[in-house]
């Protein structure tokens, strides 16, 4: 039988899972907005974030309320505070998607990312939104195999970051200084979108095996 | 009398303040290595951000013996939980000086940032140190009044950023794409600095009055 103490924490978790899902549907939309530049998507986006801050709250006053009334000691105790931990980057990661959104909305009618760096950066947009999804599966199944795998497709961002420095950086390039600028922070915050994946991962490995998590964000 | 709780409690308020003053020697090492193209600077500050991820453990550790062993409810929790926010908001800071050294030492021995709009980044890179440093000294004192000062000069970094993306996009930019690139990238490093710091000096707010602070960051 399950004590009240892992009912409340599948309670915390659940809510994680879920504000996973909004982060997600944020990043998303936020890609959409800036490859098409589509003003209406980006201020939903924006007007969005609201929701996911109180989500926030809502896990944190959980959670302090379960470490108030349980007094879990150890590892139950680290459990608690990797689940305050892991909202916050949540939190975060939807304000990066703001981020994306307001680069987007400050370009329409025109697109953000020239033509020719679309392919990059929509693969980029792709990695990242593929790693939130994946990470808002490892929460809810607490699978710490796909956990680990995550962290390997990190590598893959790296590597879009760097290709996409060598564009902007090229002979070739015809855009100008401000879409040189807009390509390398909206690469910057599908880089930090990536590494907080990373992170909230690591931080499931650790809730399911006690291990210290090799933390990369 | 103190009791054993809040002896332990003032041992990790102090180590905070110490961390902090790492970091400040980090940004401000970070600058002068960015400021005069010194590969040297540069280094030490890259291999001293160990020294701040170490302390951080330490901190942490302390965090969770305190918690398990003490086992604070309500008020109590809350502050030692801010703690481990702020550490790792602190560690956060260090990590993004890297950040500025490293664009340093990868123009060596050339100057990352173009003579022309050397005064606004010396500016950011000083609003950012300064806050740092007060920040230490709001750890060490619980200063409230000096915290909520420090939210109104978030806003001159602000104008700053604003500032450094004008000069970067205006016609007579004549430095090509990667030192735009690298002063757009530089002036969201100083700004995150600066968030993180105003961050930190609110959780004192919190943990002195007990009131939920804003956070911007």
């Amino acid at each position: 039988m399950r004590d009240a103490f892992h009912d409340q924490l599948d309670t915390i978790f659940s809510d994680l899972g879920l504000i996973c899902a909004d982060v997600e549907t944020a990043v998303r939309l936020a890609t959409v907005a800036l490859l098409t530049g589509d003003a209406e998507v980006a201020e939903r986006v924006i007007s969005a974030d609201a929701d996911i801050d109180r989500a926030r709250e809502r896990v944190e006053d959980n959670a302090f309320s379960l470490l108030s009334l349980q007094q879990p000691v150890a590892g139950d105790l680290r459990v608690v505070v990797a689940a305050l931990r892991m909202v916050s980057e949540l939190e975060r990661m939807g304000d990066l998607s703001v981020h994306v959104a307001k680069i987007a909305r400050l370009r329409v009618p025109n697109v953000a990312v020239p033509e020719e760096v679309r392919p990059t950066m929509s693969r980029m947009a792709m990695v990242a939104e593929d790693m939130v999804k994946r990470v808002g599966q490892i929460i809810s199944e607490r699978d710490v195999a796909a956990a680990i795998a995550l962290g390997r497709d990190d590598e893959e961002m790296d590597n879009l970051r760097r290709a996409s420095f060598a564009e902007l950086l090229s002979e070739d390039w015809t855009y100008g200084v401000e879409a040189a600028v807009d390509v390398a922070l909206l690469g910057r915050y599908y880089e930090r979108i990536a590494d907080h994946a990373v992170s909230v991962a690591n931080r499931v490995v650790f809730v399911v095996t006690g291990e210290r998590p090799h933390l990369t964000a």
